[in-house]
């Protein structure tokens, strides 16, 4: 088998439109008439992305809720949805958390396809969305000297998915119902010098970030919110799933909505990322990577 | 397990958009700014929709062709793709058939996501294109009088499929790399009263058309274009894969693109579809069917 990194370059070899410049690891941003339209594809799969025997209610939800916080990064304002998916045991309950998903973002189901397949399922969403700013923000653009923040805290979709590991009861909503910060992402467009979600860690996003913008990015670690025990706080620097949006400011510029200052960016020294004055040299291990 | 039609009409019920209105048969049309967008998501399954062991090459051709095939009924320009891909043995052949399908079109690669799984692969894919004429064509247009036109001949991916099941090395591309009929489809737009592709077989797609039209449609099946047997006729009728384009003309227009009367709509009667004067009451057996 290919690794995800592997076929993704061979990908990029192909795909030569510059709307595809953050091919599979950031959204599409495509001119057409007037407007610029931010498009993104997630796909799930049983066993990989969610526990089997999982409340498919939940799957939808966090499907739904993932690929918003892609378009969030680009400060754009959802469309649309569509939908594949694999038809199994618990098709309704898999309705029902894509009808509240879709309520609570007010975002309409376009279309899509049902398929019947048999071992694990898997589920595909593509989210289409109007940018409200141009251009579009980009992991790309932080500059030394800017201001590298983050909205909300980290740690509580590890705190749920432990939690539900365990069978402890404890909320596990975090983990299961991710929040896409769609309305900040469309306050910061005009701000940010880079911004994305940080659904894979905020160590490897940040090192992802850092990479892109050709800077080092610092990060303090006693300055990132923490929504966990603090003896958990450096397992939190590297769990996904939190959907949070990591941007930067130019020095000076207040955030336009509550997030916390975490460090800043640099000229570019001999790593992408220094933790605590620590360098970071390679992407090992800083978090969920596609390997 | 749900059917696929049970599926559809529970997320219908929950679609409730006006793009929605073809939803999971037939493309998302959607407005932003000035122009209309069309949208469409189909996915394939390994051991549903394509034969374990196929070449993946083939496999991406058909992906993309076939979601092309969509916006072609639809008279839009395709501006790209986004793909969902599960990874395999043989990811650098559906590489190499991606590059070939996306080249014979000209049809960007804008995005996507690659996962990791184990068991019966997926691959998910969707296609935006923009409208070239307005109103979109639809399924539903069709009106008493209308003469029926299908692009094309039926049953050379019947022989295809067939030549592949018994190993006998015969010509199996047809079947294979379907072509999408995107220049028919632009050059018909304007001038059709309904056209959608008839991927699932004639005669059910016909039904569909009927149905949706609220008309009868009568075919003389001994019009129908044939690139098989002609003992054969009668199954190239309902055997699906050929992706050529079914449409209806106000009587005395002339179609604009290479292609075949084989009928006509008249008032609603007491079937949908009559096939040489025989009513077809209901759609099962007509063909590829959803259930």
């Amino acid at each position: 088998m290919t690794s995800e990194l592997e076929f993704i370059k061979a990908l990029r070899a192909i795909a030569t439109h510059p709307a595809a410049r953050g091919l599979l690891d950031d959204c599409a941003v495509l001119e057409v008439g007037g407007e610029t339209l931010v498009l993104t594809h997630d796909m799930m799969v049983e066993g990989t992305h969610y526990l089997r025997g999982a409340d498919m209610a939940d799957v939808a939800w966090k499907l739904v809720a993932c690929n918003l916080s892609d378009l969030a990064a680009k400060g754009a304002e959802p469309l649309g949805v569509l939908i594949g998916h694999m038809l199994g045991d618990d098709d309704a309950d898999f309705i029902s958390g894509l009808k509240d998903v879709l309520a609570h973002y007010n975002v309409p189901l376009l279309g899509g396809d049902s398929v019947s397949g048999s071992g694990p399922r898997s589920h595909g969403l593509t989210a289409i969305g109007r940018a409200t700013h141009v251009p579009v923000p980009s992991r790309s653009g932080a500059r030394p000297g800017d201001a590298l923040y983050v909205t909300g805290a980290l740690g509580a979709a590890m705190m749920g998915f432990e939690a539900l590991r365990a069978g402890s009861g404890a909320d596990a909503s975090a983990y299961l119902r991710p929040m896409a910060r769609l309305a900040e992402g469309q306050l910061l467009a005009g701000e940010v010098t880079a911004m994305m979600d940080i659904s894979d860690g905020l160590l490897l996003d940040a090192f992802r970030m850092a990479e892109a913008s050709h800077v080092s990015l610092s990060i303090e670690s006693r300055l990132v919110p923490i929504d966990a025990p603090q003896e958990r706080r450096s397992d939190a620097l590297v769990w996904g799933d939190d959907y949070e949006l990591l941007f930067t400011l130019p020095g000076g510029t207040a955030p336009p909505v509550p997030a916390t200052r975490i460090g800043m960016a640099e000229i570019r020294g001999f790593a992408p990322l220094f933790l605590d004055g620590e360098a970071l040299i390679n992407a090992d291990g800083l978090g969920y990577s596609h390997n």
